[in-house]
């Protein structure tokens, strides 16, 4: 009888008293309960929270604490009035809590919204200081606080002093009014506008915390190829329901202004921004939406782009629209973010070098409650882009960065790709327009021409999944996105770090792979997908998986053979000045680099130039070789993630550690998926034979180019 | 200082160690924790679950035994080979476990999936004992076991035996594969067919149980307006992986056949179900399909109906078009479930008629494998209609029952309306087609006819939904039409309780008021929505909200003034002989009362006769001022809904007591939005005043008439 109860007990899953499940909707919030030494730097310390008077932020700021900090030790952590304990946390503002303003913090160093983290003595015992000038700043602090517990930091002698360098710090939600969300790859929109403002589902304040946690302070709710209606009175309700929640944890709502509304709503006859109805009517909307929300943050714009109306369909300028709305909304304080992403109806010689030529002449035009919005690069969202021409080239404009959280362009939810190094190379990126130093991060946060009004923005990843970004990894880029808003110089390797330990494990068995996996999952994207500047290869219109042949779409610079141009003799789009001369749009310093096919960085090479299959890399091998090597590298990099993933199961609950299991066997086959179609492809016109060891594409080309995803999600619709 | 401390606790949230969230997900699988004194039935039972072979069904029974014991009573509860302890579960079939074999359970009872349930004495212990002849029959046996136990029944001298009274208990899922779900509330599809089948979310597993837990054995992954792209071999591949995961819960997967695929996937000139190479098509493609889905269920097909294509295009008839289907299923023993839904392309003149005319004559032409799927009501489940003249009227051929468990008709997800009494009534209903005693349920349970081919179909109301029913209280629709396909003649008052104990309290002060407010629900619906047998009033397209003066649609019966006919002199549709006659499609002895105003049951009165507004109704008031107060019962007993609910707060959980309470609120506003926006138009009409007492509508008609949704959701697409 034994072997058959042994063999019972092998085949029935043991099932052990439930515990917490895990499966991502507490992202980087989670504090579980783990014993003493899980937690050295908490230890006996953090026995009561002691507060002032309250206010609907500093409840939320206190309710966090008490919920890390009971979550965390196990034990229910009191409020109080007064230092009792040592490890006591008190927190507030000079306004809320007199004591604060009686330990000389230093506060003036943490401006606005920022605060500083402090170890002082009060009333004979060591406690840890919250505090900031802010309610607002109070909860930075707090989530800052947490951050530290739950990623194992020391909480002895504290002197922490933390601002935002950027001001609005805003997520742009691609939602549609139906919740389909563009280029959403987590389900649908989280917004249910049919059930708001009667339902306000609790999931809404999560995401708040969240969003606080990191520094968002905005979150536009509409997509940015805009729906009138969302200006209607119903849908002001709605989001104003929104707005209430939101409010506490200091992020204003924002929506995306369809240029067309006077005509759609108003029934006007033009939306001219200089005619005055069309003004008028603008102003009672804008001062209609005031009256619903108090705090409403402003208007992010898409104008004369991809078929969105705009002033240039009224022979006006974008600063004209801009600042139609920019003097309508000034008096609220609300400010408009107009969106440099432009491509006319006109096929231009190159793509790339339109929002500079469109743009570059309205600098000092615009109004000063006007932010301009630029994409990391001149075209949209790939892999790898340089950085974007307008970055320096408008200093007496305020530039907002739009990064894109949500990936496009770079395999979807199933995908592991940390956005952490394209952040941090694009805002490292020098535009030399006043020497050396003059990098994206000083452009944006206003250093560089001393603008106050500074911004950056991402495209969300958030939708309804469970684990709200579509998969496990991709919760890091919206957690990184709102580092890197804080503090643009931030560098990729330590975000990733807090943030894999917040959500995973403190383990170093566990954090150090991990984040090695995380660092170098961009560029073994880059490989699979575009390597050496390649740009624009995806598939038509989803822009799900490899699809370089495409040569037949309406205007040429939808297709991907206008990108990468290859021919007999070679490949790569030549930007240089026997091209369309791009790069002039770059400062002098740059530019002669970029111009320079022998001193282009490889990494952009086939962006800037079109070079011969022969050419010579700096590998020693031809670029054809070199093509091949990059692609196969880049699956092996996959290759290489699988297995350092699989060696964590001990460091990561099933549900977890399986969905990340089983997204990188998808990625594996994806990336062997471009790999061969984009060989597959290419070989066929360089006509060239593949290197020694490199193993020929699995299926000829004609398989690849057979087939059809006419269901793939994210699509525009 | 106390008075700021007392302050402080008020202020700011308590926060407790977190404990498992209730959000609905668990269903009525929901196994807590619970004092001894909570489940008196279970006492110090089940000590152990004793078993013999296994297999991946009985691994699942197993399993699901140990995860509610262990659950419910908080201590691991282990498997065992042999009975050791008094309390035992000894669970298997005779070929698993020859104890099973030895104790004579009269297991012949049981039937291919039934099983028994038995105290018994084994080696000197009492023990139960689930037993069945096949091994899902035990795990059938075993969720009945834990709901005995979930709902605190006694397991002393338990003698049950069961078995399904139909064969085919199939959810029909309108899943579009960009995952859009015509007519669903509860968010996306729950099949993420772009990720399938490289990941395979563990939500399909509970999926699994849970309709397994009410003996639900068949799934319709796909839409009825059906695309034939779900035939193609990657989309296989993706409903094989669900297949796989069903499979040990005795769940068979079943597509919809888009009757033009031979046309559209094959690229033949026709899809003439009598033309050689269609048929050959349709073979090939079945035998690719259980190539890949050994165990696939078969097709369910709409053809000739809104739009779809179907034989009648080639003067073909629908027995024509579902036996080519079946021929080719029939070596594989799948089936096909062919809907009498249909109507023509002409405006008939009554669109209650159609399907009768069309599917009468046919009676007898279908092959032995095919059921023709009637819905419950000649029109489109309304909140109310009398029962389909074709139960009855067609006896060679197996008719399957098609109720809609998703509230397309009444209110979507926030209106609490419990469809247990709407399943009731119709299966009750007596089509005395052999005398008295005749009802539906025998008519489709084969009891009637001696049809061994039976089952039931319930259009799916889960989706991406956290709660999967898009409310907490949807969820009991889906267990209800678990039970009542497991036993048409089971009562809604019961299954309610079953579900309300299991998925909230069994303390008899939740019990009983929830049970009688569910109870309830339906006739309120019925009452503001659609009086007296009226019909179709809703909204055009997405059937949200109130639109009765709706007239001007492409066809005549799309609108609500087609049905409810009101003019100066009256209101309702004549049926009776001196209008179309409809009654005659009912057996003589229905046909005679429905067909006399006086006769006609006042819950059908309109739909069968046009009533002079001044009518004397059983009230002793006229009609007009019947439907007045009618309509202010259903927004009354709404109010007392809410009122009912309010009083359970101590009994719920916060999430999910928070998010019923809200959307009664937003019934309730919604009910008031009915009964006003529909007396203002029928008063409009009638041009009477209103019965003393009853408060006029809040606005006037047009303010009613000019609301409008353009995103309400589940639109069909």
């Amino acid at each position: 009888m034994i072997s058959r109860f042994v063999l019972l007990c092998l085949l029935f899953s043991v099932v052990s008293v439930p515990s917490l499940a895990e499966d991502g909707y507490d992202l980087w919030l989670r504090y579980p309960v783990a014993d003493a030494a899980g937690y050295p730097s908490l230890g006996s310390g953090a026995r009561a929270l002691v507060a002032g008077n309250n206010s609907p932020t500093l409840n939320a700021a206190g309710t966090e604490l008490q919920r890390g900090l009971t979550g965390l030790t196990g034990q229910q952590v009191p409020f109080a009035v007064d230092v009792t304990h040592a490890g006591d946390v008190v927190f507030g503002t000079p306004q809320s809590f007199p004591l604060i303003g009686r330990l000389q913090l230093g506060l003036s160093a943490a401006g606005d919204e920022g605060y500083v983290i402090r170890s002082r003595v009060v009333s004979g015992k060591p406690v840890t200081v919250i505090a900031a000038n802010s309610d607002v700043g109070v909860l930075y602090g707090v989530f800052h606080f947490l951050r530290i517990v739950q990623t194992h930091g020391s909480l002895d002698a504290l002197d922490i002093v933390s601002r935002p360098r950027t001001k609005i710090r805003v997520l742009d939600h691609w939602d549609n009014l139906d919740r389909h969300v563009e280029r959403g790859y987590a389900g649908q929109s989280l917004w249910d506008w049919h059930k708001l403002p009667g339902y306000v589902d609790p999931r809404y304040t999560d995401y708040a915390r969240a969003s606080a946690s990191v520094g968002i302070n905005g979150a536009v709710l509409t997509n940015v190829n805009a729906n009138a209606t969302s200006l209607t009175a119903p849908y002001l309700e709605k989001a104003a329901a929104l707005a209430n929640v939101f409010r506490p944890y200091g992020i204003r709502v924002y929506l995306t202004a369809r240029f067309s509304a006077p005509i759609e709503l108003g029934g006007l006859k033009t939306a001219d921004p200089l005619d005055p109805e069309v003004r008028a009517w603008w102003k009672q909307k804008i001062d209609e939406i005031y009256t619903v929300i108090p705090d409403f943050g402003g208007f992010l714009v898409k104008a004369n782009s991809e078929g969105q109306p705009g002033p240039q369909q009224y022979q006006r300028t974008h600063a004209d629209g801009a600042n139609m709305l920019a003097e309508a909304l000034s008096p609220h304080h609300g400010i408009v973010m107009w969106r440099a992403f432009v491509y006319s109806n006109e096929t231009p010689t190159d793509r790339a070098t339109q929002a500079y030529d469109e743009f570059k002449p309205l600098d000092g035009k615009f109004a000063a409650n006007v932010l301009v919005q630029v994409k990391n690069g001149p075209i949209d969202f790939q892999p790898r882009e340089p950085f974007h021409p307008l970055f320096g080239a408008m200093p007496k404009t305020p530039l907002m960065m739009e990064f894109q959280i949500t990936k496009e362009y770079l395999g979807f939810a199933t995908h592991l790709v940390y956005l952490g190094p394209l952040f941090e190379e694009a805002l490292a990126a020098d535009t030399r327009v006043k020497g050396r130093g003059a990098t994206v991060a000083k452009v944006i946060d206003g250093e560089l021409e001393r603008h106050e009004l500074t911004g950056m923005a991402g495209v969300a990843n958030i939708g309804s999944d469970r684990n709200w970004s579509g998969s496990q990894f991709d919760q890091a880029n919206w957690y990184a996105f709102g580092r890197f808003a804080w503090d643009p110089e931030i560098k990729a390797r330590a975000v990733a770090e807090e943030w894999a330990r917040m959500t995973f494990s403190n383990d170093g068995r566990f954090v150090t792979p991990v984040v090695d996996m995380m660092m170098g999952s961009r560029e073994a994207a880059v490989d699979y997908m575009t390597p050496l500047g390649l740009a624009h290869l995806m598939g038509t219109g989803h822009h799900y998986g490899p699809a370089p042949w495409v040569s037949d779409l309406g205007r040429a610079d939808w297709n991907p053979t206008y990108y990468h141009r290859a021919d007999k003799n070679g490949i790569g789009f030549e930007r240089g000045p026997a091209g369309s001369n791009a790069v002039a749009q770059y400062s002098k310093d740059v530019a002669s680099v970029f111009a320079d096919r022998a001193k282009t960085p490889e990494q952009f090479l086939l962006w800037f130039h079109h070079v011969p299959w022969d050419y010579k890399t700096s590998s020693g091998r031809i670029l054809w070789d070199e093509l091949v090597v990059r692609y196969s590298r880049g699956v092996d990099e996959v290759e290489h993630m699988r297995e350092a993933w699989s060696g964590m199961r001990e460091y990561v609950d099933r549900e977890r550690f399986t969905q990340v299991s089983e997204y990188l066997a998808v990625q594996k086959q994806e990336a062997q998926w471009w790999r061969d179609a984009c060989i597959a492809y290419f070989q066929n016109i360089s006509g060239r034979a593949l290197p020694a060891g490199y193993a020929p594409p699995a299926h000829p080309l004609e398989y690849y180019q057979s087939l059809k995803f006419p269901y793939a999600p994210g699509g525009s619709k």
